[in-house]
């Protein structure tokens, strides 16, 4: 992959002091060293955006009180000064009026998931995007694992067959107790309706499972039955739930994903079967790609290897054996989406490697499948259809 | 555990040459030394199972044509002489006929798992194991793990607190084509309505998963929605199953399992989370039980640690570090059944930890469970009751 | 494999109540049903061997107080009712006096390893089991796993290439602390030099090691330096060590045991690369060889799977996905003596695959690594041939 | 940890167009956004290196022809825009004498491993370091990981007691043909003993492993003896071989490394026996320390887990199950690095947590290690003591 000419420059909306997923996005956005942080509206609290930014060596006439303010004091800049993207950190109610204000600013959106807080949101940003024209990445990270991207490329090319079966898992533990009353921030937002959206875990983890799911089989989960619940006394959301799947073409599968299963850290995992083969990935140990047959032993294929497909080839920074982890593939994303807007900026057209990002598609097929599993589950798990 | 004083004798039904399970119970019952094949019904084929009695040494006069003529013949010889229990090994739809055939002239019965061809027959065979008084053993044989023993032991002593959700896989390939087509015995009888009952996958390897769950946990499904599947074209039966349970007292939970995911061998498998901690094991390593908890390492128990269960303990035949595997886990239930004949034959109480082995609860439940699974598919994954 | 057409008939020296291996092997030769304990010398006390034979339900009169006894008097009875073979499973120092007894009395010979007390006496052993043409087999039962015959095979089939490089270890931790001091008879007579022989590690588990990596390569060790150590205050023997080795033809090595290493229990493995692939094998998970090339995805044998070389697939009973542990392995080496016993009895050509057992010329082997270990060690790790 | 105030600066060594280790040095200091590469010299060519600075977006004027060149420009800018350390990456050959250039025009210095191209020139080194009493880092980047610190901080602590034995291993394959005649650039100048040193294999991964060793055991070898084999015909060092080791206090173990172990990637790995307790690491999977007990279920650490140690606990950037890999550990020496040279400059007390880094005395040792295995090797691994 050819290097950049001049960094690419962008703002953060979120990510202040003692944010968690502000501080992945810098990590990912610097680990190149290609992209450069020039401003942000860190917090709410202008003092705190200012500090935080500070904290970042950003001089303090670019930390900004709102993001309304970032929008509009940076497109007053000179073309080679401004942010030219926006990454968008915050709880997610605020997703979806920031993106929609950098977009119309005219900035390019990379911005954490879900899309938006409901699906009405999400479609709203997706017209958006199209009228504006402008990149739009979101962060289902996971897809940035070079065998993320092996275990796509190899269904797509038929190794596998036709695909019948599909069991992808998010088991967490962290929220086996009510830790939203205990002052953690992280734990507090997630559990808030007005800030988290419809649902607690499925907002949280369940969409990167089904994104994940359809982004490895390519197939679209054409409906559900899910029955979720929340284990823990007073919590305001859910904690847990199971997911019956049904595919375009045929395909079946289950998805189930956690807060309440107690030792379990972040186990995002995936199986597919196909006609002729199958696979397996889990993102606890995510340099491994397990490829199954019925006539011959299964396969152990590696991050790195000289066998793999282009686009996994393209997603590692070290030979094979160099264990690459989260921040690695989270910065996969960043560089891809960086390339595009530098190919938007010249005016050329971007390598095809370079445009494998998740995208406001992604974004609105989340908000549906977090909609439906609500709906079908109020509805004591019938079938509910994700017709967008 | 105190040795035998004498070998205690059986007969077979079924088992006869190219048969599969019945090996498996014949290698079970001899590897402690301490039963005996005294005579069989091997084959519905007369001269078949006088072949298969030789092969094993018998005489030709204890080699039956039918399994009524070796309740009857062996009903007829010295009390130290005739066989003392049944071990029924045929395919599904015989296991009734001859499991009361044998009950009614005087035999205890250990018999091969489904228990019968449906839940109106398990129902009335467990009236008649009521009336006799007669032992009646079923060859859930993964709950003859010693680490399946400690799982459930734990949960049982509270370790782990209230339980919240289950996860139970069983996973096979074996049949992603349509191998009863080719002449395979095991694939034809198990596809066959007439001789496998109303389920495929479910009737074979499904009801294991859900015995397991039952077993681990102590806890019965009370409900469940299940949506199964026939993807091999032509076949008669599921070939593939997902299903969201619940649980008395509120746990929740999957079992899926499938004989069409290719590349997968046995791959029985489940976890539990409680309030406190979770487990998970897995057939294929099946001497380790992962134990996590919330705020320490989590553990890996091992078979024949010093730490154990005293029924984990007794479930070993060696030191740690002995792989001990499916073979010696189906021999343990024998080797309980037959301390627990002898007890009954003796008069006196047996050795609480030798009756650890499933009985025809087991085998009504199982047949209730399948019999749900197929009404909730047909019914479109509607919820369905339990309730036996 | 074609089944007996009557059961071959051994007795035991050794074995007797509160033994380990002894029932180790009754259960290896109890568990294709094609094996008949009749007699045995079960311990050098006479009421002990008779209890011990009650306990295995043999006839008071066939429960001898020694093997000299057994052998004279078994020799008396009649050919048909007379002990085909002996099966030894004394402390080492008995090994090479009751295997001359039975050679001499005619009877062929199962005996646990090592063969003998020291390599003069496997050399005499040699000699009469040429001179008598009878036959002797020794139970380095790692042999007997089925992937361990897969990697034998794979590598004498040239698929790896030259071999370059052995990497076999054999850690245990059961004698960190001085148990031989607390009553516990398995680790009384191993720390005893008198009874087990010029070595400790080395002799009990170091010899497995050296065993499987002549077997899986076959390439003999040509010459080693090692550095073996006492860790435990007053042990008699070596409870640890590290080996330097050089094979024939160039490849070269490292072997280490140890009984201290705390917390492992019976993790012999190996590890062999050659120009073209390499494989890797742990005891811990049997039932899987991994083989791992250059320029391809690494492979995951696994047992009873189609595509294995004809002596893995008749090592196993059952399908795949079905765990064989330690027992199943050691019941292979019974196996096929028995069916090579019964080949020589009934004077044809046994099948090729049933004479694959460890013989006496394992024995000599081991017998020379011991003693180079020892040697080299006293002479701080100096080069030591094994030419035997 | 507090953040900087402001960004550390640094210049480079090498790393120009092509490297590899170059580029990783550059993520690892990019990574926590704190660092700030403001000159370079790249290449020994002048135009490559200019073109390698342009590359990172430096201006021409800071991209020097020399090193040499680099020391004296730097040091006549102004105290706040000047370097402030200096990152060698070259081949080995050019360690100690850009190391001294730097030390001796004022830069602290963070150099490649292994620290110079024999031990004169890092005793040398060391005298030169203590004398300008500047710092010096040495990326032995495997001791970044946290789970490392974790098991020397577990050690070090007495948690399992005195230790005795110690495995280290570092396999790798891609040296198995004559790589370095097909042009590839890494595997050149690795096996070109002017640049590389007296050894290939054991300068290269060797000395990685016995650093592991030591900073995991905080013992110091004492004595060795080496067998170490050229395999690949024609090639000019050694790609393999095995060490048997002795410690100070009595702890004995092994090392073996090896370039031609045919599918192995970077697997690196130690295991320590204590009296009470066993640990095991794995480079391929980072995360997980495996410590292991004598009378309770071994226990599974992960980092960012809350039961780490403070330096294992500082080493980590996201919440637990997140992977954290190779880019990761290395960054985090980098990152201590930097909290130094910050310390240094403001002239304060460094927090201790940050001065856990391999300094020059792991240089040292590390060059004593290779000469003794060298030599050991070349007397027919006769045993060599490391006293240094």
């Amino acid at each position: 992959m050819s290097a950049f000419k001049r960094k690419i420059r962008y703002g953060m909306v979120g990510g202040g002091r003692g944010a968690f997923i502000g501080a992945v996005h810098r990590i990912a956005a610097a680990m190149d060293g290609q992209i450069e942080l020039v401003c942000g509206a860190f917090s709410s609290d202008p003092q705190r955006s200012k500090d935080s930014g500070a904290d970042l060596f950003l001089p303090p006439q670019r930390c900004y009180a709102t993001y309304q303010e970032m929008m509009e004091k940076e497109a007053a800049l000179p073309a080679d000064e401004r942010m030219e993207f926006v990454s968008i950190v915050t709880p997610n109610h605020v997703h979806f009026p920031a993106a929609k204000a950098a977009l119309e600013g005219g900035f390019h959106v990379m911005c954490d998931k879900p899309a938006t807080l409901d699906l009405a949101e999400a479609k709203e940003l997706a017209k958006i995007v199209a009228e504006t024209g402008l990149l739009y990445g979101l962060t289902h990270n996971y897809t940035g694992y070079p065998m993320v991207k092996q275990a796509r490329d190899m269904i797509a090319g038929g190794e596998l067959g036709k695909i019948r079966k599909v069991v992808v898992e998010y088991p967490q533990g962290w929220l086996a107790t009510k830790l939203e009353d205990t002052g953690k921030k992280q734990a507090a937002w997630r559990s808030d309706p007005k800030k988290s959206g419809a649902a607690g875990a499925f907002g949280d983890i369940g969409s990167h499972a089904e994104n994940l799911a359809e982004f490895i089989t390519g197939l679209a989960i054409s409906e559900l039955a899910a029955d979720i619940t929340t284990f823990v006394e007073g919590r305001l959301l859910d904690d847990d739930g199971n997911v019956l799947l049904r595919f375009e073409g045929g395909a079946k599968g289950v998805l189930h994903c956690s807060q309440i299963s107690v030792g379990e850290e972040n186990n995002l995992n995936i199986r597919v079967w196909g006609e002729k083969g199958g696979l397996e990935w889990h993102q606890t140990r995510p340099n491994t790609l397990r490829v199954k047959w019925s006539d011959k032993p299964a396969e152990v294929y590696r991050t790195s290897s000289g066998y793999l497909s282009p686009a996994a080839a393209a997603a590692s920074r070290t030979p094979p054996g160099h264990p690459e982890g989260y921040l690695e593939a989270f910065a996969n994303l960043y560089r891809n989406f960086a390339h595009h807007v530098r190919a938007v900026a010249d005016g050329v057209e971007p390598d095809p490697l370079t445009t494998d990002y998740p995208k406001i598609r992604d974004g609105v097929r989340g908000m549906a499948f977090i909609e439906a599993v609500v709906a079908s589950s109020k509805a004591n798990a019938s079938w509910t259809k994700l017709d967008v």
